[in-house]
């Protein structure tokens, strides 16, 4: 305990001991003191929070080693390429610009095979394309005499304006944004340089052969250890989707109508967790078009050709997204609170799950389709039985005045002043409106599952997979199989 | 009309005139006309093809004119920087390098004032400590005596890998990925170069004057001439998405109710353009995110001061995603093609189309609200109405049954064995399926919509939104108007 006193007209520190005596702190060790154990304190919590930082991010990793990889590769890359440094005939070779090489490395090399080579086509295309045109404004101006620098900055002015322009349209931004800056960048080098022509042949080559040992290390780099090839992050991508929006689907419903039997019981975080596995569906638009833009560079590997149709995964993506938002809105007339009698939900619940899980199956089918890219015979049989879970969960609500408020909540029928009888169904009515919501809403999900069917179905033509050889006969004798 | 016949072992041509006559064309001027024909016709599909391009680019610009200004001002950037190429005191002054000026130029231009000076700031920041990592690596390896190049490599190895992985980790990729890359390239330039450390001290200092210099074009430029400000960006953003979501809102429900009515009547396209206003909000996730990380690095600027609370935008937009996601449900259910008797939507109309119409009325609110920055005194009352047509929708639905069936379709009643009495309600319950769904969604808007105006509360508060000074006695009188 530390008490603060003013005595004789300066300031007195005690601490009162244990044993009841009490201590003088002499005055100038307290600032110390005080200063030590925030320095402390603040030190800690910087200790604490770096490795916080520190641990998450090696968890980052842990979860997904191929990150590591890339890190390895990259130090790899660079090691390799600063070679050049090191190796004096090697060096001047390039004409002591080995620089270019290192920065052509760092500056390409991308985390997937098709985003390293696209940048790799783009740096060398618009080196090219840009050095060329800069060597022939570099011949105008100088044939121009006193106008040479006024030729020159016009032509950097609407090259630069117009390449710039270029980047704002999306079908050369999605192919051709680095290009445009490398056009950009080495025109103005270029054109500018003030270099005679003869230099700027020399420079050209050395540039070009140093871009070629920045890009031939990379892709040997990053095709030979380890390759994270961006179509096959795409495929995982839709597949994981797919599961994730299958085990959502199931979780949501099976929770709704089991709400009430475990009501108070709390919930376990982990099922939580599959709940709003269809958020991530919900967000992956960006990733799914930016794999498939780089997917495209690739060439063929493990199960891809050349030319496979990568686009088709983005029309599978957005038919799951269009599916996780119903799911989203489903989600959200769940927990709205409305709560329908138990009976009445005992009633449904066993259409309901019918119907939600038979339209997972169909999804899990479809994901199963894609990872062992195999045509699946079972798919049409899948579809068939959700359709005939729609069905009679529509039975189910066409019958449903008749037996179920009947047997739940018998109406109470009133003799109304002109002698017409009225049903009272009332309080059943507002109570189911959260009940219908949710069937009316699982047939949306159904639509939108077979949906994903077709999508799926055209890639698979597309893409020509394989058909199950154990069933081959099978889908020789129903060939329509897949068509539905 | 042109006929080939084969006679005497040759080709023969020949053309049957008007006139009856027939004249042979001479062999040799047939393959020249054709492929002159091919020729055209790949010709002139080019053309149109180009033209198409250019005309839909030249609309992109004119659609945004922001556009046009940002490549004048990358022009300009670029005629400013290679001023140093022409006049030698500047030239010489930075060691000849301009290049690196012109470079950084072009790299680090970006569209946005926020993006420029966040790859300013990260690619100064990453230049100056890798150079002075650079520096001791260097001087360690020297004092190794032949370990020099395994010492420099397994650096250059570490610190590089180090370095990529550091890209991964969300919060420092948000910030500063660009710093990471550049700190990559100079330490590997600078440790691997081979120089002297009194030689890399002086590059050192022409390579930060060369930046310097780019970096302060760039910005004096990107914030002088029509400075595109990423939070105004930001702000109109989620102002327009406020507006589509809310016209997107009326226009499906009045489409709906209006469907009967005119359904023979052939849609026009501008509604439908309205209606899918709502996708807009669904896909904006991703620039959200980037335009509030790059106003975090603007200064203040228009009505925003430093530190205004730019990642409230982004709970708005989530907010305003919540929403949209329940009305591409209800787009869906609406679509679904299940119709309700037209007396009972004409019924339900006016409760629906009340709720749509007041909650609507609360995100235009809302949108005023974010456009003159202004708290909003209606905004209680306004949200206060869309409760009560909440409130209204559902009274509906609770005496629809007593209502509307018998009025609309009188329930055949029927003795059972038992004798008990069973209202046949069935045929009309089947076709409301549709309609409760669509009360039940619009009644889930109405609840995410409030969530947009606490969003909103929120950021108004935060951000010290002005109170409407002609209502400011109002506001005094009755301090909770907002935080509803």
């Amino acid at each position: 305990m530390v008490k603060e006193s003013e005595a004789s007209g300066g300031l007195e520190w005690r601490i009162n001991m244990p044993d009841g005596s009490s201590k003088i702190l002499v005055p100038e060790s307290m600032p110390r003191t005080r200063v030590c154990g925030a320095l402390q304190g603040v030190l800690m919590g910087f200790l604490s929070n770096f490795w916080g930082f520190i641990h998450k991010a090696w968890n980052l990793g842990l979860n997904d080693p191929k990150k590591f990889f890339h890190c390895i590769k990259v130090g790899l890359a660079l090691c390799l390429v600063s070679v050049f440094y090191y190796m004096r005939p090697l060096y001047h070779g390039v004409g002591g610009n080995a620089m270019w090489a290192v920065m052509t490395v760092v500056v390409v090399f991308e985390y997937t095979v098709g985003a390293t080579l696209c940048k790799c086509v783009n740096r060398t295309i618009g080196t090219c394309l840009a050095g060329a045109l800069g060597v022939g404004v570099h011949w105008i101006a100088s044939q121009s005499g006193d106008f040479e620098p006024i030729v020159l900055q016009v032509s950097v002015f609407l090259l630069a304006a117009a390449a710039t322009f270029s980047r704002f349209i999306p079908s050369v931004k999605a192919r051709f944004d680095y290009g445009a800056m490398i056009f950009i960048l080495t025109f103005s080098l270029v054109s500018v340089s003030g270099y005679r022509v003869e230099k700027l042949f020399e420079l050209a080559h050395e540039r070009l052969s140093t871009i070629a040992i920045g890009t031939s290390i990379c892709v040997i780099t990053t095709m030979l250890f380890f390759p994270v090839w961006a179509g096959s992050e795409l495929h995982n991508l839709i597949k994981n989707n797919m599961e994730k929006l299958a085990d959502s689907l199931d979780g949501c419903v099976a929770d709704y109508f089991a709400n009430d039997v475990n009501a108070n019981n709390v919930k376990t975080e982990a099922p939580n967790k599959i709940l709003l596995g269809y958020k991530c569906v919900l967000g992956s638009n960006a990733t799914e078009e930016s794999l498939a833009n780089f997917a495209r560079w690739e060439p063929a590997h493990g199960g891809f050709n050349f030319g496979h149709p990568w686009k088709e995964y983005l029309k599978v993506g957005a038919s799951l997204r269009s599916c996780a938002y119903c799911i989203e809105a489903l989600n959200g007339s769940i927990n709205s609170g409305a709560k329908a009698p138990d009976v009445l939900k005992a009633h449904f619940s066993k259409f309901c799950l019918r119907l939600s899980s038979s339209s997972s199956a169909v999804v899990k089918e479809l994901s199963t389709v894609i990872n062992t890219m195999t045509k699946s015979t079972k798919i049409h049989l899948l579809v068939q039985e959700m359709n005939n879970a729609v069905q009679e969960l529509q039975n189910a609500l066409k019958s449903f005045s008749e037996q179920s408020i009947t047997s739940v909540t018998v109406p109470k029928l009133e003799e109304s002043d002109n002698g017409a009888v009225k049903a009272k169904t009332s309080p059943a009515l507002v109570q189911i409106v959260a009940l219908v919501t949710v069937s009316s809403l699982l047939m949306e999900i159904a639509a939108r599952t077979e949906e994903i069917a077709e999508a799926v179905n055209s890639l698979a033509k597309k893409a020509e997979f394989k058909v199950e050889s154990d069933e081959k006969s099978k889908q020789i004798h129903n060939p329509k199989a897949l068509t539905r």
